[in-house]
């Protein structure tokens, strides 16, 4: 294969916006507007961990820079540059990155982002993908997790458990749509809806690591708890006929992970202007519940029964 | 091992500063001063490649910081805050980590940056540090490469050859020197002097792929040449000794990387000012050479012997 000059050269230099400096200096140089703070986010994915060895390189590096835009959404954050390391075991030929450098491509065209530098070095082993993805809100205007107070509505966007399920279709668990595995390999950041909750949404997070996992973020960081209807999840049909066919993936929908939608919450008074951002966005917001003063989590069925109490999703090394 | 959480709770959070938010949300938030520019720099290493599976997790720490640290020095920025990308395979302990942490601290009580956020997963197989750390200068006063000019001086910090040669004692090819070692291990970026640096550097970048190399990367940027003396590479008493004992590893010198130092140009006229900084900086600053007209870099011996004619040092996957 060709060299790492070579490479960058090649497939990144094209990905290069001008605070890169071409990708030819040792580091980038960024110059925010005054007013404005930069957020900044960094999600790792690795082979046999975070995807599969044999997915299409497009879709890993799609989804290695969405799930960075996904963090920036959730903190209500325009996109601006990433910063890309990528480590490449030998049997990567040039076939392969050209296809990772047109995912990138693709959802940088998505987002607007740009790439601004990165580091490419090889591996002994799997290809890891260690995205630092930068963002910009006006100061002051960042999502936190912490600013949920009782009585809120919790709102998730889009449609739940699509992206773990999908990885079930991979592994043969369930039958295969091509709806889930699309939406597991080529999540699509909610961008815009993110941005438009800045000044409306009181906490806000991304959902990586399953709805309840991630609301449980927002409730420990806020102090509180909440109380979510099964009910209420919302569901793309795709999701419903593999439940249809496997009932006992149902869980995947609240704990799943890969989601990459934005779960938030927000005064009860500020519901029409959610809709209308949502529907300026071109996404869905579902209400599911509500933020509460007793701690933890509760997903009930329809009869008031609890379904699941949660504290954690998944976590890497957890015995 | 215990869960994700509970690692970032143990051993990453005292290490945050205000900006990492308590690395309890999703992302960072960074509000330059005005004035400011901020400089970004990410280098990943990666067991096997850029560090030895055995080598002790506090070096694998401080090394992973410190390249990212010697990449602001040699752009004249203030460091400021850091990102840590961790992959980590099942074998790691808890005493591992706290090593691990403890180089972080003993790099970032060196340097004043601070941890600002990341992101921890596992491996199926080796460590991955990836980190991205950001540092700040006045706007328009980042030392790029492509600002050498034919005439300038070029100088080079502290000694040449000594973390290369670390490494050939690590693997048994010369006798042990724990100098040598200590410079493999735990490179000391040149923050201080980087900074001081600032409107006096024509052209700066860091020694990481060798002297050649890098001072290629300027001469490319400039369209410029270089015509270096052999004779006046500053080495360690160490390096001396090591290349007596085994003189064929005299090339480490110049094209051995893993030095961190800085190779910068400026003006002759300067030479007093570069004194001084270098003398504030408590580093030693060595002019080796000119920068020329004629393209490509030339180290000559005593006698004016062409010893060797450079384009590139160490590339990941060339053949």
């Amino acid at each position: 294969m060709a060299g790492e000059f070579d490479i960058i050269a090649k497939y990144f230099m094209p990905l290069a916006g001008p605070e890169g400096l071409g990708l030819a200096d040792d580091a980038a140089c960024l110059t925010p507007s005054a007013g404005k703070s930069l957020i900044v986010t960094k999600d790792m994915i690795v082979g046999g961990v975070h995807f599969l060895e044999d997915d299409p390189a497009d879709s890993i590096a799609y989804k290695a820079l969405a799930v960075n835009l996904s963090d920036l959404a959730a903190k209500g954050a325009n996109p601006r540059y990433y910063f890309l390391g990528l480590s490449l075991p030998k049997g990567v030929d040039e076939i392969w990155l050209a296809s990772f450098a047109a995912g990138l491509k693709r959802a940088q065209d998505e987002s607007g982002i740009t790439l601004a530098g990165g580091d490419t070095t090889s591996s002994p082993s799997h290809v890891t993908v260690s995205i630092t993805a930068v963002g910009d809100v006006p100061t002051g205007q960042m999502l936190r997790r912490n600013g949920a107070r009782a009585g809120d509505i919790v709102y998730v966007s889009g449609t739940l458990g699509d992206g773990a399920l999908g990885l079930k279709c991979l592994l043969g668990e369930t039958s295969v749509s091509d709806e889930l595995v699309t939406r597991y390999r080529y999540p699509a950041a909610r961008m815009a809806l993110g941005a438009k909750l800045r000044g409306l949404a009181t906490a806000s997070a991304d959902v990586s690591d399953g709805l309840l996992a991630d609301l449980g973020h927002i409730c420990a960081a806020s102090h509180l708890g909440a109380d979510i209807e099964e009910a209420k999840l919302p569901l793309s049909d795709a999701a419903k006929a593999a439940l249809k066919t496997s009932p006992d993936l149902a869980p995947l929908i609240y704990s799943g992970g890969d989601d990459y939608e934005i779960v938030f919450t927000a005064d009860e008074a500020k519901a029409d202007e959610i809709s209308s951002a949502a529907k300026e966005a071109g996404v869905a917001v579902t209400a599911i519940g509500r933020i509460s003063d007793t701690p933890g989590i509760r997903l009930v069925d329809q009869s008031g029964a609890l379904v699941h109490t949660a504290r954690h999703g998944y976590q890497h090394f957890e015995t």
